[in-house]
């Protein structure tokens, strides 16, 4: 049975602590909790000083945090971040470093199923490795072996692909408002959209005004759009299309 | 029994006579197909000129066609066109005019099914709308009757949430591809991304590094990426992002 400490409580600690929970070969041993948090069923600490050591640690705290916390780690051992962004080496070099990386959008609306989730992790070395291999496993989750470099272009990634088309869909949320056209008529286009995704690469299943090269409508919809930022988005998405396709400005 | 002529045979106008073959109240008389194509259980013309009297004509041309088109029609009829980014009124006022309009992506590859379609009426008068309207409950359509503005307006938001997203999985998919990660990492947030919507409005849906203000990783990120256009849809977007949520710049 091997312990395990998390640091921190915002969405992703609380996701991986109710993981944990039901991990089989895994122990969850104490989770630092800043602000006070009640009915917690694990022992709760409320800084890094006070941890026990603990086989694995996690750390599920800001990105901007991750070096001090780990410098902060009264005990040897493995210890790993939850961070796209960053690399191994942002890691106090004292521990023995991890990442464990669930590619995901957490948020305390939606409990998130591990075993849905794709875990990207790396080490320093085989035996850590196959730790953190052990944990995703027993979360459910399918483990990837990614190295920092693509760790950090799947990052972007994510952000093209989850946090930069949900704004889009902000966007056309605030347009439709705006004309009382009841967004649920965009739903099954969203949905559309998605399922073909699945069954296709995205540039096969391109179309709309920019993929045809059809002027009219995009002037059409420049100058219907009053929002200065809105315009510059609809420019730069229909001049990058352009380029994709080889189309000429 | 009402008759239906179909001018054009591109991606809507195939799905539109597929559509029309089970149709109760209507029947499918002929279709304009410019080019030669085999096998059709309907009468085939390769002019509109060649068109016999109709009840109800479906135009399904490219949107710059429109007003030609409707200016040939060699008899009196309701004549509506499918276009999301066309006025009622691009068609000539010799016809009774109308709009049909299905609002969903359209192409060969899949399969379209009408009764997930919204489906978007204009007409001149109550009859011409309600024989619009009948023609979209036949084909099992949820109807939505919108004036030429906010039809405008819909087809933007069209634009944002099926275009401009699929552009941008397009985009991480070349990206993944470059550092040679697996792209079906991605396809949980995706579908994550998409569940999302249906919960909750997209801006309470919000994550990554804009909405926190992350500059460390926005940075990063912006580094990272080579493709001077890629760097330019990044940038614009987490402005937008920024200004959404009232970030500083």
């Amino acid at each position: 049975m091997r312990s395990v400490n998390v640091v921190g409580y915002g969405n992703l600690g609380q996701s991986l602590v109710e993981a944990l929970r039901g991990c089989v070969g895994f122990s969850l041993q104490q989770v630092v909790i800043r602000s006070s948090v009640v009915g917690q069923k694990v022992e709760v600490v409320r800084s890094v000083s006070e941890l026990k050591p603990a086989e694995l640690t996690l750390l599920a705290v800001p990105d901007d945090a991750l070096a001090e916390v780990s410098a902060q780690i009264p005990y040897s051992g493995l210890v790993a971040h939850c961070s796209g962004a960053k690399n191994l080496d942002v890691l106090h070099a004292k521990n023995r470093r991890g990442v464990f990386y669930p590619l995901q959008t957490f948020s305390k609306e939606v409990q998130v199923d591990f075993s849905k989730i794709p875990l990207c992790i790396e080490a320093e070395n085989k035996e850590d490795e196959a730790i953190l291999e052990a944990l995703a496993q027993a979360m459910g989750s399918r483990v990837y072996h990614l190295n920092s470099p693509q760790r950090a272009q799947l990052h972007i990634c994510a952000v093209f692909v989850n946090n930069f088309t949900n704004h889009l869909v902000a966007v056309a949320q605030k347009l439709a408002k705006e004309q009382q056209v009841p967004f649920e008529l965009l739903m099954p286009l969203l949905e559309q959209t998605f399922e073909k995704i699945k069954q296709m690469p995205a540039s096969d299943a391109q179309t709309g005004p920019a993929r045809r090269g059809d002027m009219q409508t995009i002037e059409k919809h420049l100058n219907l759009l009053s929002d200065a930022t809105d315009k510059k988005i609809y420019k730069e998405l229909t001049e990058s299309i352009f380029r994709y396709y080889g189309k000429k400005l």
